[in-house]
């Protein structure tokens, strides 16, 4: 069945607006009485049906209201260094795929995009779409949140004071991501600082670790590409918990 | 240092020739007194100077052998359904940076792609380089081996006997993948069966536990795409018996 982002919720009837009233009625060409779902990102889920369908809005009735247990139960958040556009595109949707709760774009020193003004404005924007859309496809019950770029400065304002830092990076050695994961508690957020194409600087892996308490670890012997490592690094941390897989 | 791979292996020499002579004279304009690294694909890796470089092959003395420990132990093979060109392009290229050991692109029922003849033929050789270029990007020292494109009947002849089989079923809701994993033996060949965009027909699931004595397993909650599933498993795998993390 046909998933769909609520504009409006009422008590037995939600609204759709928007793209998702142009997706619905121009797209799909769904009609009143066809059934569909909706979710408004509270982690519910409503069964309806289409009562009318307008210019600007789409009407539906709802049947059911469910909270499936599709999220994770660990919230990772993916801060990302810049990468060329196709590249974070599809971190945003795999990640959104795999269940993290939200990712920031890193303003990285080696960064090859420079994304500032509007320009980075439209882009999170574009990116919180693809997330979104990713979202549904997976379905889930809530879509991750694109933050706006960051710098480093700004990210521990961005995430909880709870938050468990790891950075990914290739010059260390010893400490392995799973020995950390074990250590870390999955009932508080984990962010995951991935590195540009290339790679971090190692001012900025001491500032990660000094400023937020980072803990730097190695993904293993074999170099990975910087979305390779972005994937598979969300990929564990939740299958670490039970969370995939 | 740039890596090749060995045309030929001599005692204190190897020689590279065709793409790989072009890449280093052409591409890179390395010149005779140049170091690299070159590797055969039996595990050891060669620091080398470049001695000569000739029309069709240059020549190289080995300074030193060394057998890195970069391939995972656990040997993990990718039986992927034939999807677009360009998803299962980077599944090889991520698959091979992840270290898997083999790919077998399989045709399955519901397999948007078509391939057959000398086509197939062409692809998989396509496929093989790609694989060889990201082995040297993630410094590893054997390159997975892309198999000729098979059908469900074929798979069973293509890897060794004591091979553990496990295939990735959305219908799947109580086997979960990671409670599989604690019970193979990671010393023992794992393959994974990944479906293409519309996954697998349960006719194909059932043939696969009846001939195959394959598992079927659940990733979780959320719907993963086809290329998603194929590099969040592979990662689950190589992470659980410590070869990544």
């Amino acid at each position: 069945m046909h998933r769909f982002k609520i504009t409006e919720l009422g008590k037995n009837a939600f609204w759709l607006r928007g793209d998702e009233r142009e997706h619905l009625a121009r797209v799909l060409r769904l009609a009143p009485g066809d059934d569909i779902i909706g979710f408004d990102n509270t982690g519910a889920e409503y069964y309806a049906t289409i009562l009318k369908i307008e210019d600007k809005s789409v009407t539906c009735r709802i049947l059911e209201t469910s909270h499936p247990e599709v999220e994770a139960k660990t919230k990772v958040y993916l801060i990302a260094g810049l990468s060329k556009g196709e590249k974070m595109e599809w971190v945003i949707q795999k990640g959104t795929e795999l269940g993290i709760s939200g990712l920031v774009p890193l303003r990285a020193k080696r960064a090859v995009m420079r994304l500032e003004g509007t320009k980075a404005v439209e882009r999170v924007q574009r990116w919180q779409k693809i997330a979104g859309e990713a979202a549904k496809q997976s379905h889930r019950v809530q879509e991750p949140q694109i933050f706006e770029v960051a710098n480093w400065s700004e990210l521990q304002n961005l995430l909880p004071a709870n938050t468990q830092w790891l950075i990914s990076y290739e010059e260390e050695k010893t400490e392995r991501l799973h020995s950390v994961l074990d250590r870390f508690d999955p009932l508080q957020p984990i962010a995951l600082i991935i590195g540009p194409e290339g790679g971090f600087d190692a001012s900025e892996v001491s500032w990660a670790q000094e400023h937020l308490g980072a803990i730097s670890v190695s993904l293993g012997p074999r170099i990975l590409r910087a979305e390779t490592a972005a994937i598979a690094t969300m990929t564990m941390v939740l299958a670490h918990y039970g969370d995939l897989g």
